[in-house]
C-alpha cells in the first residue's frame, strides 16, 4: 500500500497498531496524527530522514501483512453493515474503536 | 496461560492463529484439533517430543501476547453481548467466525 493512502492506513493502524514496534508506532503517529514531516521527525529523534521513511514504510507493510492474515478491517465493516438499528450500530462502533 | 486451558487457547487460535508460524500452526492443530500426543506429532515430523512441546508453548505465548495488545477476544464478547436479537446475534457470530 502506498504511504499516501492515508485513510486506509490509519484504519489499519487503529486496529493493529499495537502490534508494531514502539519506534514504528512513534514515527507513525508523528507522521499521520501530528502531521510532522519526515525531516522534522528525523530531527526530533536525531536519526536520518531515510531511517524515518523506512520505518514508516515497514510499519505500513506490517499492518497490511497482518490484515491479510486476520482480515479484521473487512470483518468490522461487515459487522457494522449487518446492523440496521442506528443506536445499536453506534454502540458496536464504540466497542470496536475502544 | 497453561497448555491445558484448552477452550480459551482454541478461542485465541481461532482469532489470531494465522499470525503464528506455519510450523506452530501445524503442531497446534495436530495437538488441539486432531488430538495427537506430543510423541505422535514428534514421530510424524521426525523431531523431538521436546521440540513439539516448545513450539506449542511458544505458540500459546504468542497468542496471549497478541491478545494482550489487540484485546479482540474480549471485544468480540462485548459485541455479542450488546446484541439482544438472536437472529442478528447469530449473523454477527458467523461474521466473526468466518
Amino acid at each position: 500500500m502506498d504511504i499516501d493512502n492515508r485513510e486506509e492506513i490509519i484504519e489499519l493502524f487503529d486496529i493493529y497498531g499495537n502490534l508494531l514496534t514502539e519506534k514504528q508506532q512513534t514515527y507513525f503517529k508523528d507522521y499521520y496524527f501530528f502531521d510532522l514531516s519526515f525531516s522534522e521527525i528525523a530531527e526530533n529523534y536525531e536519526i536520518s530522514r531515510n531511517a524515518v521513511f523506512d520505518q514508516i514504510k515497514k510499519a505500513i507493510a506490517n499492518l497490511c501483512d497482518i490484515d491479510s492474515k486476520l482480515c479484521l478491517k473487512n470483518k468490522f465493516v461487515k459487522i457494522k453493515n449487518a446492523i440496521d438499528d442506528e443506536t445499536l450500530k453506534a454502540k458496536i462502533e464504540a466497542i470496536i474503536e475502544e
